[in-house]
């Protein structure tokens, strides 16, 4: 990108400090922020960090006023800095994005049957079955597969390799991240004569508007109705979501989480990464599950959870620092017993007569011992 | 798909109450039925709303006959009711299968070297390599990547962006979904002069027949011999299976799990989601993994284990239920120590001559509490 | 391959007894060796397995001239036999690597501003886009997509169905294996009027020399910066690598393992399967983590951590031993509690008064008890 400074106050309707006609060729954080640079100031405690800075343009809250005025180069004050710094990475982002060229690439294989909506673009490699729908604006990346009656939002944009099987529906301005899959069968069996036989899934996957799938996300197909993932909902890579999920609007799942069939996951739930979630178990609305939680029921609305088996956070984080303090509770109960039968011998006596009997089968509490 | 009842009546050798001809186009669940749909009613308690559902049809147990006497629509009474949809599920997704072109597909690059099997299709973006053969029937779909001298069965779909690499074998009547990659190197260094030295990876992988490999899994070709996965083995999406890893025939293998170099997996073993074993490991015939277990050393046949470091079932969920005491267990340690003390002070004394040595280092009870 | 004894002798400066004509065709294990194959003697309880190989040649350690004197065929005397033995295994990987033909594939689409390096080859279905630069020698298999302004160093092979996104850069002698995906935008939204704002990801990923990407792994593209990952680190398939990550040199990551946003990773460190390691922590050189660890804070050079939540592995594994005996140790604590109060009856007493107050609410001890 490049811009002079009075532009980019003018698009975040800022309030510029110095010349006006100072170029801006690139973003960087307020430490290594150079001489073409604009960077921003959000937390005050990098406040003399952004006063040394060597930035052409630092966005600044209005607070900083004072504190910047004798700043060398630039200053644009905004309300929300962080904010108004993320619209200007948007600026950047659209001056980097290639062009992608309008129509069908030369080396796409489209069926007659699909309809291919105005101004959409089809890379190279690209398959487009019959009776699928691209909508406009849509860009299908290199090497994707559009199965048979696919529908495709408006502006969506697919990325290279992706895979979208029969059927299934993406709604307008998603991103579908490289080797992501869609719609491939859910994993349903029936044992009968000794062998797994394959459940056929027939249904499909629905996608909302303004979702995101990460790279080698792999959401399956639903046995005869449809996975569902709502409106805004945020998938990072590697994800798994089995045939039948229900996840709501606004959320957020990180990498590596495992959903397995029929989970229904409520609207702004948040969802850490290497999370796994058991089958037909309901999550709460604004429910939060940190890293690597193990859930096997459902989660009430807005609960934290942590730990292998799932526990309100506090209590696993207790749990946890006890933990640490076990070999310590093995040695002192070893002591208070001796100290006890020292105080009591005929408690001991008592305890070797207990102990004695029966002698067999082997005392009980060992047996977990394994 | 569009059936008259009596002729899906024939088909499952049922026997049908109701009109003959009465169409059927679609499957669903009993409480969605709709006019012309067919459903089934399996468990008893779900047989107040099979009276009262709009479904088209219901496949019902020969045992029901009484109570489904009156029911509006069709009834088409059979043994084993779930059994039966399903028979009707895979009729159902043969007529909504696209047919896939016979032949060679223009965009797609085939070896003249390579062999492809009577009505076998080749989708467009695939490639084919030198002595590759592709059996009978098989379906391979758009953007595959078939290596030098792979082998694949008769009737086996290869879907769009699978990826097998150089002389593994697939066999007959498998399915391979999206992007699945078969015989990529497995992961071996021997660290030599302070860098990390590759051990080339020139095995292979052999997969048996009617086995299906989930999106996106990997499974390693051999160091020098053979990754093997047994027939009639089901793995589900993302999954890691390393290199000389035996995977015996009818395995169950979920989501997530990672199996390290080495593994033998026998028959009829269930592994659940984000299971993880260590390498050179033996899960001996029909154990079961529940989910995200950890294994580190061999299970026996017909084993059940849990945890993040496996245990029996039992056991993992009693030490889970205490964990959750620990906290009480603490405290009850704390007031007991006192408690003595208070009965005889002589022993608090001597504790606190023996807590004094060695004062250095640290008493070793502590050490662990870091 | 196919050698004659004598050969292999000089290519691994070894000292040759037996036939020097006789020839080679396969490598094996020494119990599975034939009478065309080599196999390697490292470990002397190998040895009786040895002397009664059919192996047309042993590579056997220089000190095993006593014990192999007799041995009916071939033996290459070397100092590091498993070391030879891969050198052995390169030569016969060499011969059974196909020829991928020079220049570029018919059905690949190469952007005219793409520069591609002398003797590079560009498979079929491939996509090269504008501003790119493929190193010399380099090989870029099928399907695989080349974005704007990427650079490939010479020699790295970039196998089919690889996605490297717009502007990132790969060094030499890498191999990045089926469906790997590079530069995928990086998991960033700011939450603001009730939905999740996309934080636009403009970094790009940097790649250095001889590093190995496994199947399926992603490794996101930096908000603004890089991502970097550092000369010969090793990365197995399926691993999850988010934005701003820092890996250093000669690392060792197993598959499954999820690496969140601006970690840092020291030389040399090692991350076995599942591990799960949080935002902006910090792994210390040479560090090694068992497999699927976690870990919420900085890890120190040289530490070795295991568990759920990460902890010294001597520590975790004694934790791991007395978690067995905690239903033991319970039932000891509540047979303390009873015979204490037996042997002082006053402080049963006393104890029941102290737990009737408060009444109400109930007893915190209880709480986390759920």
């Amino acid at each position: 990108m490049r811009f002079f400074v009075e532009i980019i106050a003018e698009k975040l309707h800022g309030e510029l400090q110095g010349n006006p006609k100072r170029i801006i060729e690139n973003v960087a954080p307020v430490e290594k922020a150079g001489e073409k640079d604009i960077t921003f100031l959000a937390d005050p405690k990098f406040l003399e960090a952004a006063k040394n800075s060597k930035a052409a343009c630092i966005l600044a809250p209005d607070t900083a006023k004072q504190e910047l005025a004798s700043f060398q180069n630039c200053v644009i004050y905004v309300k929300n800095p962080r904010y108004a710094f993320m619209l200007l990475l948007r600026e950047a982002e659209k001056a980097m994005r290639p062009v992608y060229p309008v129509g069908i690439d030369k080396l796409a294989a489209v069926s007659p049957n699909a309809i291919i909506g105005h101004r959409a673009h089809i890379g190279p490699g690209c398959t487009v079955e019959s009776g699928a729908e691209i909508g406009a604006n849509a860009i299908i990346e290199a090497g994707s597969y559009i199965g048979h009656n696919v529908k495709i939002g408006a502006r969506t944009r697919i990325c290279p390799g992706v895979k979208i099987m029969n059927n299934c529906q993406i709604g307008s301005d998603c991103i579908l991240f490289p080797g992501a899959v869609i719609g491939s069968d859910g994993f349903g069996y029936v044992f009968n004569n000794g062998v797994h036989e394959k459940i056929p899934q027939i249904g499909k996957v629905i996608i909302g508007d303004k979702v995101e799938i990460g790279a080698n996300t792999c959401i399956d197909r639903a046995a005869m109705e449809t996975t569902y993932i709502g409106d805004g909902t945020k998938i990072d890579n590697l994800v798994h979501i089995a045939h039948n999920v229900q996840i709501g609007r606004n959320c957020i799942i990180l990498a590596h989480t495992t959903i397995a069939g029929s989970v229904t996951i409520e609207d702004y739930s948040t969802l850490s990464g290497q999370c796994c979630i058991a089958d037909h178990v309901k999550i709460g609305k604004g429910a939060t599950l940190m890293g690597r939680t193990g859930v096997l029921s459902d989660v009430k609305p807005g609960e934290l959870l942590c730990g292998h088996f799932a526990r309100p956070r506090t209590e696993a984080f207790k749990i946890e620092a006890l933990l640490g303090k076990l070999p310590e509770m093995r040695k002192e109960l070893i002591k208070i017993r001796k100290q006890l039968e020292k105080i009591c011998p005929e408690e001991k006596k008592l305890i070797e007569t207990e102990n004695r009997k029966p002698p067999m089968p082997p005392n009980p509490i060992q047996a977990p011992e394994k």
